[in-house]
């Protein structure tokens, strides 16, 4: 490499767009830091440049094309080529990571993924530098903006789902086409990937069971804003003993004083557990424009100063196949004697064990509140299929994760 | 450098003792993520082993002593002879960064300091590598667990300071002589090394006013817990227009909502605002020997792998002489008329605007406790001088400053 170092883009959206206004604007400090001067080698968009081209051109590819192809093709190559790469692409990490991972192994380059999870939050960093040699007991938090915007006005305001994404989406907040941020897919991609570089576990994104929000009803909120409870959309990856790990998304009701329970709006939060550091926190705005462009150009910065990242493995870790969990449970019934009592006989046949029960409404309107101690999801899932084959149900069972832990 | 990379350890107290357990548990680990075997080639003690044989044998030096000497010479000369060196010492980082910077740049080695600041939160990496080319406007919080206890303990149990600093020096939060720590001082070395990093700019360890809480009643605290506020003490560092910073440690109020609020016990927090990343937080526990022990070992994972920590340099930024806040004022007075109107008279003289009083009890016990709109430090502090000339009081007044922005 010249004094210079030659960034080439793939990409030329939003995102494509914010991050070379800022390495232009910011080109002269990243010189001041590093030593080198980045300067734009080549930006390829969906109809101008030349991969190639480009390719031959430059020190570091950034590609913020998105999706899986033709990026997955120029990242590989790129790699092999010997070229760092940073990207944002969440989906490509998560599917592909082992191809990309042994592709930089082969071609001696860097491979930098932090804006792919949690905006300008640098959660890949921690987990994968600060605490590259400290084994992590579980990494969780709030990783999706959009849905957390969502439950915040449904929370805030009493707005149906539909009401507060439709606000979403006039505000930015949410997409056109919102499927992948509101039914968790988006989550479980990034937990994928903060899953593999915690656990250096072959986590695939098929491991990884999601729930979305939308099936999230203003009583659930009702019901959380009575007892104080906060819902969030939740991904956990942790041990969970005997050499497995559990991976998941899932809506989930959290106690006060649990230090995500106060993420609001369109932020992220993660949250790490290991036994040398306790716990350590990171909230921040969730993935805008500026956002992921400032986090890609913290990757750009670090490549140019050397010293690889660094992917720890260890495939004897297996994904769990079942976990504990608590939960609340919400059954519209008609109410007439002994409904309780068959419920409770379905709950106890299938070993789950309720902590409280509250009936709400009378006659036609009746509803049952139960929150359960924690119990198998297997268990639990099985009992929820008995249930709902009950007669005297006006409405499919409705239930969401519970966490207990009362913090201080 | 062999295959295994030598690390010698300068110090064999709490924090030494923690990290050689740790390095020896983990050094397969790093092995694992970096390619090399980390191997203690020696520890020195007070009174066992020598430097120049540790130093000669060792790629890369861990100094855990603490205190300005010997460690400054022996940080200073290792990095000369081009190693590596790790520390935790926050006094040595903010008394004499610029010299160690100058000797690892000789050297051409890299000089890492992660522990030295808010335990096992990775502060430093996040301001020095992920946000290294964003232009940082403020970083703020709480640098000093000894302190939050105190003050959450006061406010949980009403105790008093003395009380309260009794029993964090029973619970391992305070050490014997605890003066460090409840008088700020400990807290402006660490917004020293902070503000260094954050803005580049040469601030000196002199240049950062700090106070403590050793004056903080049990009133104080009423008063807060009345209006939902918090009590912490804060280090901020921040842009204050033209060209200026300003860095300084004070106790102050904060408004519920504030991310801040609601870090409690040992913890330590630590926000960063700039514009293309909004704000972050980070939060963890403050530094105790197996956090710190942790937060060396990330270090030394980092020099093994490569990349130089980034220094900026900005030395056309200058400490600002005078920043605005808001205070807090309590005064015990002579409950008789025209006591107001005086108090009033003075502090208008002064430029300084009443945002809201409230007077307490009568006669003998009467205390007015009002909240100031912001104002220039320097004009409150003149008002206050000249307050407490006033003949009805009863003590001398106290203020306390108050964030006022009002968070979702």
């Amino acid at each position: 490499m010249s004094d210079h170092v030659n960034v080439g883009i793939l990409g030329k959206g939003t995102v494509g767009g914010a991050f070379r206004r800022l390495l232009n604007e910011r080109a002269e400090m990243v010189e001041e830091v590093s030593g080198r001067r980045p300067r734009v080698s080549g930006v390829l968009s969906s109809n101008r440049g030349s991969f190639d081209r480009i390719l031959s051109r430059s020190d570091i590819v950034v590609e913020l094309i998105g999706g899986i192809d033709p990026a997955r093709g120029y990242v590989t190559e790129a790699l092999r080529q010997g070229r760092h790469v940073v990207t944002a692409n969440k989906q490509l990490v998560a599917q592909h990571g082992d191809e990309l991972v042994a592709a930089a192994r082969e071609g001696g380059a860097q491979l930098r993924f932090e804006a792919a999870v949690a905006g300008a939050i640098p959660v890949i960093r921690v987990v994968q530098e600060s605490l590259g040699a400290i084994p992590i007991e579980k990494v969780f938090g709030i990783v999706n903006g959009t849905t957390n915007y969502i439950l915040t006005e449904m929370a805030r305001g009493g707005l149906s789902y539909e009401e507060a994404l439709g606000q979403a989406q006039v505000l930015g907040y949410a997409e056109a086409d919102p499927t992948e941020d509101v039914n968790g897919a988006d989550a479980a991609a990034k937990m994928t990937i903060l899953a593999r570089l915690a656990f250096g576990a072959p986590v695939q994104l098929r491991d990884v069971p999601f729930e979305g929000i939308e099936r999230i009803k203003p009583d659930d909120l009702a019901y959380a804003k009575e007892l104080g409870l906060s819902l969030k959309l939740l991904g956990v990856a942790e041990r969970v003993g005997d050499g497995q790990i559990s991976v998941r998304v899932f809506p989930c009701f959290l106690y006060p004083g649990h230090p995500l329970a106060p993420i609001s709006g369109p932020f992220n939060a993660v949250m790490v557990e290991a036994p040398a550091i306790d716990e350590i926190t990171m909230s921040g705005p969730g993935a805008g424009g500026l956002e992921t462009a400032a986090a890609v150009l913290g990757d750009v910065v670090s490549v140019i100063s050397g010293g690889s990242p660094l992917f720890e493995e260890n495939a004897k870790l297996r994904i769990a196949k079942d976990v504990e969990m608590a939960f609340y449970l919400h059954l519209e019934v008609d109410d007439q004697p002994g409904v309780l009592a068959q419920i409770a006989e379905v709950l106890g046949d299938n070993g789950v064990s309720v902590r409280s029960v509250v009936q709400r409404g009378r006659g036609g309107e009746a509803q049952l509140i139960m929150v359960m101690h924690p119990v198998s999801e297997k268990a639990f899932a099985a009992a929820m299929k008995k249930l709902a084959k009950l007669r005297f149900l006006r409405s499919s069972p409705r239930s969401i994760r519970v966490i207990e832990e009362e913090w201080s």
